[in-house]
């Protein structure tokens, strides 16, 4: 490795947190039939933001505006807070690696759930952050035992993602509540909440925007469909939200994103239907297990995780043989987690191709 | 500051490189009549571009392609070198980032000018790097003087911008091989030609895209009209080329950007057309320059540099009497340098905006 890396980036691992599908498609040297591994929403954006991201193309020679004026004054009204309470990024993926830069260093811990978000955990390793990890409680993250972990371990962060990926479970806003009352001194609870729009109302707590422990984590990618504009956001207090100018990349926003989130936001009833559809598509991904003795997981995201009642190498195939046949789809990295797949709702099409193809994945795995 | 940081990050100044001509327009409450502070292509991307990125829009439910593939070939065959050599980032900005990130710690030293490129000293500072700042030698970069300080501070990194900014010069390519030759050993240079699209043939030194110590970055956003969106990259050798997977954002490129890049850089007769007006647009700057007793410096980029023969604090009245009148234009931010004010090109009708405005806040800045 170069010599020109500091120790700590030299003994950073290279593996990657997720393979491309395009990559998969070079591999095997034909498209996916459906496209169903990465949550994104099929469904597409907004009529709206396509129309306002249309326009804004050309004006893309314009660097992005890099306070993100509009959006933060969208999302504060949205959100009933102030424009000081939100960072705007790129994407969640691009947040997490900042708060893990603000906060981490060697000899610092962080909690998370054993088979959570894995680029989560490639921002600790990136940032020299010691990670620990509380396996699941069933198809839960673990509430009580993340606080425990996070006490015994002193930990700085706590990373919990309500509702869950990549199981598709939720707490109930309480559950959370309690958490962020029962959060020990020291510790910053990092919330993930990138399928918050697509949730019953049940399961997002109410968090005083001040809170001092606790940064909230939204995104475009999910219920707003804009997966490929690159655009997240925070919800923290104004000290910890101001402390993302000392690292961020000011110019790093893309303008057309800015202009499609903007318009994204403004347009909630799309997203009402888009709920409608992933409602649907709950129910036909349910159907479809069921018709295959397999039980799906209640979902509060734009995905469904399907248990497949035995081990992770029974997994693995099923995947491998759904890829073959132009399906692409995912599952949890870590058992016992890894018994199950995951399969993201998409228009009816898509499902028809999920229905069609599983069963002849699950026969050829054995 | 929040109790979460690290004692770096909690150090870490507040101040950002660039404010946005978007906030001058908010505080001054309207809009510019010419927006010439910020080199970006007033002339607009190809068309080719534009249809490409306008057709993707429809598709930005999908992530970008994670591993930059297509771009990566292009770049490569352009360029003449593997796939391996090159890094795709988000804007040069983004990848001067990710330099710092994987070689700069306490104690690792930084040579650079002094009134070099502001977002890199930001990111050096963010990474923990001390910064060591060479004098320009009159216009240029003082390449003896760099390598003079880097041998003598032990040097990490050489910064150094060819053709510069913020005056426009430019280096030949001998000058730069010679320097490349005489790289002390343990010394990286980052070359950013983020205006090599646009500079004269001579300004372009050959360097082995093997080469160990070398790492050039080159970017979107100025020729080829694309900065709203976010494309840079990096040619290094392989090695270091790898190490960025360490620690990027694997999903961070915009999906519309990626498709619009490579139009762009696809459509090299429109680039060859940009030359043609940003010559004339030198021109026309000089012209005006003239007109009003003061020198334009010859420029290899998008942007002239006006020298107006006093000092800074003359020259930051100028600039605040020419934003007032509608004119966004920026200049150096030290000394001697700020002597100088600088304009980017644009078409005719922007020119025309300078040569209406100037002599008016020449006047006004008396």
């Amino acid at each position: 490795m170069s010599q020109f890396l500091t120790d700590h980036t030299r003994a950073l691992p290279s593996t990657v947190p997720f393979t491309g599908p395009e990559t998969l498609e070079r591999q095997q040297g034909f498209p996916f039939r459906a496209r169903l591994g990465a949550n994104e929403s099929i469904f597409g954006p907004s009529p709206k933001a396509i129309a306002a991201m249309t326009e804004a193309v050309a004006e893309v020679w314009q660097y992005g505006e890099p306070e993100n004026y509009d959006l933060k004054q969208a999302l504060a009204a949205f959100h009933n807070c102030t424009p000081a309470h939100i960072v705007v990024g790129p994407g969640v993926d691009g947040l997490l690696n900042l708060i893990c830069r603000l906060t981490l260093e060697p000899g610092v811990n962080v909690v998370t759930s054993l088979g959570a978000y894995p680029t989560f955990n490639f921002h600790v390793a990136g940032h020299g952050g010691t990670l620990h990890r509380v396996p699941y409680k069933g198809v839960h993250e673990d509430i009580d035992g993340l606080l425990s972990a996070a006490r015994s371990h002193k930990a700085r962060l706590i990373y919990l993602a309500n509702p869950d990926n990549p199981m598709g479970s939720h707490h109930p806003a309480s559950a959370i509540e309690e958490l962020v009352a029962n959060l020990p001194e020291g510790a910053l609870l990092v919330l993930d909440e990138a399928y918050a729009d697509l949730a019953p109302a049940d399961a997002i707590p109410q968090i005083a925007p001040d809170h001092p422990q606790v940064i909230r984590f939204r995104t475009f990618s999910k219920g707003y469909g804009l997966a490929g504009a690159r655009v997240g956001y925070a919800i923290t207090n104004p000290e910890l939200a101001l402390a993302f100018d000392k690292v961020r990349d000011h110019f790093g926003m893309g303008r057309i994103s800015q202009i499609g989130a903007l318009a994204a936001l403004a347009d909630q009833e799309y997203l009402s239907e888009i709920k409608a559809q992933v409602a649907a598509g709950r129910a036909r991904l349910g159907q479809i297990a069921a018709d295959n003795g397999l039980t799906a997981l209640t979902s509060a995201t734009n995905f469904v995780t399907i248990d497949l009642h035995r081990d992770g190498d029974f997994a693995r195939k099923v995947l491998r043989e759904s890829q073959t046949r132009g399906l692409f789809i995912r599952m949890p990295g870590v058992a016992p987690l890894d018994r199950c797949i995951r399969i993201s709702i998409g228009p009816e099409a898509a499902m028809d191709v999920v229905a069609e193809v599983l069963p002849e994945a699950l026969k050829a795995a054995g």
